[in-house]
């Protein structure tokens, strides 16, 4: 640990979000008359009067096309629950303000007084003109599931829930990362998914598609396996896609000789069941802003382990992958955001730190500027591959 | 005419409005993980638990209470009319550079794809945890009559249609500024407004509250008279409550004798006309992008002419108004902005300018720094002496 890592303070905290974190500038001043012609009315008319006469101008004569939405109606905010919109909106400009640092991307936050999916759907749509791409955040699973597929056929542009595919994409980075210092393959690997909420559930397909060994997801009532009562249609097809070892029981049973351990629950893990893990094990504990267990914990048992901390080293953070994403999406014109994309996007990411990984740095810091910009590039290139962008 | 004040060229406004005029930034910078960690994770979560206890806290830690949305569906646009939202969209941007520039107020453009007054106002209800006013723009007569009520009915913050009441308040503290200079009174005046679409509805009401001797209105059938069929019901209001001469006819028939012609019709109007009128006339001729009448023609007839176009002198544009009345409104904490509200805006404008007036100067600089402070500290005091700020 360095001098920075040092708690910070909650004065410090308190003062750095004052005001709120975000502010509008204009990207010209105005300061003679000439400037108000110009940026205001008459001038203002004509730029008007040609988009009308050209709807493709809108993307070069205003923000628009390159500003992302971050849409949140605050049920499900970091590990804190539904604590509804204007609270969650702290979290919704902070993310404004990533996206703005890491990708040079403009951003707001629209937090929503509605939970219901529908009504969520309506809204965006009927701001469509008034953006370029959604960044869902923050809602409660299953219903982000039912959203974002709902948003997805609706609008023609990039939308992504970032609990989900942000934290699939950097976990999967994480764990190509690790492999890479341990040596290890994901094809022989077992990995236990605790938590099947948003990220639970994007982190096993992701890593099925990457091709994972075997998925074990557990939720507040223990292994999802095929025969379960009560399961909802999503985890009724992870119960289908998951566990080909036949598991039943509860996270004892689950991690006994597992390869990986994976947190995303906002629960808690006792350390006496991570010494059941298979030799050479990987922990990445990622609920926040408590880990499922300590890192200095962890560490005795497992050979690698991460949270979700920007204190603790090996800071697994979508912040390495969303601003990247979006931009990419958006320089390449893309209508949506597929797998290809986002698999492309996890590929990038384990690229920048390639020639410099270590036990301690199986991912590049997310302040690494290196990232957004390859991670951009890559996803653009995907999306061409998957003809989203014509 | 100052150098400035020649034509601005095709090439200076697009290329002024080259990827937009606005952008997002970060109050203070991401540079360390220290940044990230008190500004998202895990900092970010105190600041969420604060507000999910006490909701007052939202306005001292997130920027939505003084953020102003500018809301339009594109149906009015400055004189080109039903353009759309997406066409409005580089009016609206200006709009938000305006606020920023000119009383340090946060502002983002929302343009809908939906011109049905219910949606629109479900739209800004869902969305109220994201902004501290609104600012309609654009929208067209008579729906924007409806569409003003019941979004003030239907949210608890300032809302304003300015292309209502902007152009309201800036006309009457022109009309004051000019009464200054010619040593004239509002009482003994008759004023002919053409146009009774938003602008021209809202000057017939401010005026009559200020005092003025007469109003005549007319739209694009002529005189609006008790009588006349066909009148919908805002102007059916404005038939009983002004042209107490009982006039019919058109606008030959209005201006003949009238003391101050107030254009906001996007017509023309012939000189002939303007040399009907009586001696010492004023002329506002306001449409935009292009007046009623050529400044330097109608300065023939008249003592006092102004336009709405920043490169022609007496400039009556609602920049004079609406950044210091939502600053004030937002100041104050104001719920609403009401007619005490407006009044006090014209009468801080004039005072502005009331030592330095003359006849090319009825009004204040649209760049006078001075202009929106004291605009926000008339306002905010009037939110207390109507009591919408507690």
């Amino acid at each position: 640990m360095n001098e920075d890592s040092t708690p910070v303070t909650d004065e410090e905290i308190f003062t750095g979000h004052e005001g709120g974190k975000l502010s509008v500038a204009a990207q010209r001043p105005i300061s003679v008359a000439r400037d108000l012609s110009i940026a205001y009315t008459p001038g203002v008319a004509k730029v008007s009067r040609a988009i009308a006469e050209d709807a493709a101008l809108a993307r070069q004569y205003t923000w628009a096309e390159r500003l992302v939405v971050v849409v949140s109606d605050g049920t499900a905010v970091l590990g804190l629950g539904d604590i509804g919109p204007s609270a969650s909106l702290p979290v919704m400009e902070g993310k404004s303000v990533l996206f703005k640092t890491f990708a040079d991307l403009d951003s707001i936050p629209l937090v929503l007084n509605t939970t219901d999916v529908d009504e969520i759907v309506e809204t965006l749509v009927r701001l469509r003109p008034s953006f370029g791409a959604v960044n869902l955040e923050d809602i409660a699973a299953p219903r982000c599931f039912e959203l974002e597929d709902k948003l997805k056929a609706a609008l023609d542009c990039p939308v992504m829930h970032d609990d989900q595919h942000g934290t699939a994409i950097v976990a999967l980075a994480a764990l190509r990362g690790a492999n890479l210092v341990l040596d290890k393959n994901l094809a022989d690997q077992r990995v236990v998914i605790s938590g099947a909420g948003a990220a639970g559930v994007a982190c096993a397909r992701i890593l099925q598609a990457a091709g994972i060994g075997e998925v074990t997801v557990l939720d507040s009532k223990g292994i999802i396996h095929q025969g379960r009562d009560g399961l909802n249609p999503v985890k009724q097809e992870l119960a289908a896609s998951t566990n080909a070892s036949g598991l039943t029981g509860g996270l004892p049973e689950a991690i006994r000789g597992a390869d990986v351990f994976l947190g995303l629950s906002g629960s808690t893990i006792e350390e006496e069941l991570l010494a059941t893990m298979a030799t050479g094990s990987i922990v990445f504990a990622l609920s926040n802003p408590d880990p499922e267990i300590h890192p200095d914990v962890a560490a005795k048992y497992a050979s690698i382990v991460a949270t979700g901390r920007s204190d603790f080293p090996n800071q697994i953070n979508n912040v390495l992958a969303f601003p990247g994403v979006f931009r990419g999406a958006l320089d390449s014109g893309a209508r949506a955001i597929t797998e290809r994309m986002k698999i492309a996007a996890a590929d990038a990411i384990v690229a920048v730190a390639s020639d410099d990984l270590g036990p301690d740095r199986i991912v590049p810091s997310p302040l690494d500027p290196r990232v957004a910009l390859e991670v951009a590039a890559a996803v653009a290139k995907a999306a061409g591959e998957d003809g989203v962008n014509s």
